[in-house]
């Protein structure tokens, strides 16, 4: 356990390219959005933990594709499938056969290192000479059930998409649905990388948000522009800073070999541009290889034309751990002393520019003493608003380090109970982005937020 | 792969006690709300797959228990964890020592039994004799990295619990929360149980809703009570019958080892009566084994009195999957032929009455006929709600069957768009609860499905 003879066990320290991803890293710890898994024990191999508010920022994201994807289309539907699957299904989508990568082998002490990134002298035991290249599957493998042989054999599923294949005709069939139409699903994927890195861009278990689209093969290539426009139309729903992204044609002879076009959404992540986001027209390749090998048609008859056939498919698919990242790098922003002359620190100050729906907290209840006349009435509007959102209360230290504990976490709307408020019954909120401040009735705060925010 | 050798890997069919369970089974399948995983290749031992309907329903638990939970509270903050920790954890919390069922194995083909299970002459090879029974361990394993051996080994987290123990000091220390404050966490637990059954009762993957809440120990009994009567309301609210519900205490010598008090929430279920939720005194026992193997303090400091101690914690856990079941169990309800004389069918009809909050489809749009003139409007209807809400549209069948078909999976509201509305730019709003029909303005729709559902 932890023995370094194996250089893959240790946390793979994060070395930022440049002092953004420092800084996004940073905030991300200190202010609870991630953190290293199992920090105690010195982590484990680049997992990261979603703290307080990394997990509603999580969650917000995978609303919002929801929302967009799923509930205000009429021709998508979701499904919550289990990660162990029958091994089956990796052979039929040739996982068990393809999904893998070359190791070569330190003939000395036997640890193990990618092919294209081995060094000359094994890092470990210094010694020069590797066995040829090898072939490994990058699934997790498990045991199901009492006894550990060949037949008990599951793996942890690498990716979400054979879930809506497998599950293509119950969906069809329950949900009456006809082509073109789509699955969705977010979840857990799981690829025992030998490199991960480069903070939650690329860890051994992450969230994919992912529909399969089927269609007749016909409309292709309609389909597929249509999914590239809604990915665009995502990056800027989401926060991501369109200028730092790029649609990537990948040529003959790049795609993976079930695809028939792809084009990869990459973005301009402070270590390099890398992939986000994938569109890739799948053909039939999937529902053809499962109808093979499990002997169960997953043909298709179309109600009017009585046409039989299997359903191409496009998957357009977003990572939700990239997407996050590319927000926080999109939202970033800093500025001199913004919070006003009295408060004025000479120093820089962060604001996180998250769109509304997705900032974990939305709205915070600063009273500006603690005296009871103010804590009394601050203490109600958080009860009463905390009915409806997210919400924070804070007391300590001065306002204007408290309005930047709130820009710092994207916070878009700051309540300031002050002490007119006994007086006049209402309160100050400040705008995080306008920095205006409105003079709202506390009996009118819920209608307020309810037009900013619903 | 699917050797019919092992008793465990083929999928154990449900056998239901009573004929509530088959209807709950069935209905479930037939609408698409949960099906077996892997279904086209025979499935994988006990495994199911939420579908269309299911995740919805499934999604709307979650959502609900953590506005009760995380949302409406100041005192309870989220976290969502890596699913693969650091195995050192599983030796503190002594999940790898005592997580442990005792098996006996046939001499002659080493299938494996659980010992109080075991049959006299096996069931695969009508072998007579067999070991002594063998402790195994429940947690699945696998291997991290591209190495396999005892060095690479990292287990699959059997409990969500750990992952607020291990991240306990860095949630205390970025949200700045006070004792007494709790650690929520929704996710997915793996045990590998030798006899999982009982449809999604009891599964090898499975969702888990918890909060381990920090206290000052002298406060423990008030804490305690305090999360008891939480988990009361809770299951008010989520519609779970409550005359079918049980608090067992846990007499001394039946806990687990760590806990001094343990409740139990227990559910009639078609096959008996068995836990749904449980709520635990764990006392200091996972903060002062992981003080100690990880040399890390895990203590806290009172920032009034000064005192630094290890915090208690109480523990109250709700199974996502169970809970599901207990609601459909609940909410499922027959009549007679309730949908009106002219479309009796001389047939007991289904209403899942569902708590409006988690109805997977709120809003049903049903033109009375395909004449352009319902249709134009009703599709206009649909895209206006289906911004805020789930929805549906069906423009096939009679409307009394399509009533039908949104009664049995729970849907509020009816939308039926008639001859009328051409002229008095008006639908009939059906309630499912109350069978009463408002007559309500195209224009109005939106405020009055805000009133009725937000």
């Amino acid at each position: 356990m932890g023995n370094p003879k194996h250089p893959v066990l240790p946390n793979i320290m994060i070395e930022p390219k440049n002092d953004l991803m420092d800084k996004i890293i940073s905030l991300a710890k200190r202010r609870g959005f991630i953190f290293p898994g199992s920090e105690i024990y010195g982590g484990l191999a680049n997992s990261y933990d979603y703290g307080p508010l990394g997990v509603e920022l999580k969650n917000n994201i995978k609303k919002l594709w929801w929302k967009m994807f799923v509930q205000q289309r009429s021709d998508v539907v979701g499904i919550d499938g289990s990660l162990i699957m029958n091994p089956k299904v990796w052979v039929a989508s040739e996982h068990l056969k393809n999904f893998t990568d070359p190791l070569v082998e330190c003939k000395k002490c036997h640890t193990r290192y990618r092919a294209d990134q081995a060094p000359t002298i094994c890092e470990v035991c210094k010694g020069k000479e590797f066995t040829e290249a090898k072939q490994f599957n990058l699934m997790f493998k498990t045991f199901l059930g009492p006894v550990e042989d060949e037949n008990s054999i599951v793996y942890l599923r690498p990716e979400t998409a054979q879930t809506m294949f497998v599950d293509f005709k119950q969906v069809l069939e329950t949900s009456r649905m006809k082509i073109p139409f789509g699955i969705a699903q977010t979840g857990k994927s799981f690829r025992n990388e030998i490199t991960p890195g480069n903070f939650i861009f690329r860890t051994r278990e992450f969230d994919i948000m992912e529909i399969e689209y089927f269609i007749h093969p016909d409309n292709w290539e309609k389909n597929f522009d249509h999914w590239l426009s809604e990915q665009k139309k995502w990056i800027k729903a989401v926060g991501i800073d369109e200028k730092q992204v790029k649609y990537i044609e990948i040529p003959d002879g790049e795609r993976a070999h079930y695809s028939k076009r792809t084009v990869d959404t990459e973005f301009l992540y402070p270590f390099g541009q890398k992939e986000l986001y994938g569109i890739a027209y799948r053909t039939d390749f999937d529902l053809k290889n499962h109808e093979k090998m499990s002997g169960k048609s997953l043909k298709y008859k179309d109600p009017q034309t009585g046409q039989e056939f299997l359903p191409h498919v496009i998957e357009p698919t977003w990572g939700l751990d990239r997407t996050l990242l590319a927000v926080l790098l999109s939202c970033y922003s800093e500025s001199e002393a913004r919070s006003g002359k009295e408060d004025a620190v000479h120093e820089t100050e962060v604001t996180l520019r998250l769109p509304k729906e997705l900032a974990p907290i939305k709205i915070a209840i600063l009273p500006l003493s603690r005296k009871d006349e103010l804590i009394k009435p601050a203490e109600k509007i958080l009860h009463s608003l905390q009915k409806h959102w997210m919400t924070q209360y804070d007391e300590t230290a001065s306002i204007g380090k408290r309005y930047r504990r709130q820009d710092e976490i994207g916070t878009p709307y700051c309540v300031t109970v002050d002490f007119e408020t006994a007086n006049d019954q209402s309160v100050t909120v400040r705008d995080r982005d306008t920095m205006k401040q409105d003079r709202v009735k506390i009996g009118e705060l819920l209608d307020y937020f309810k037009e900013k925010l619903n």
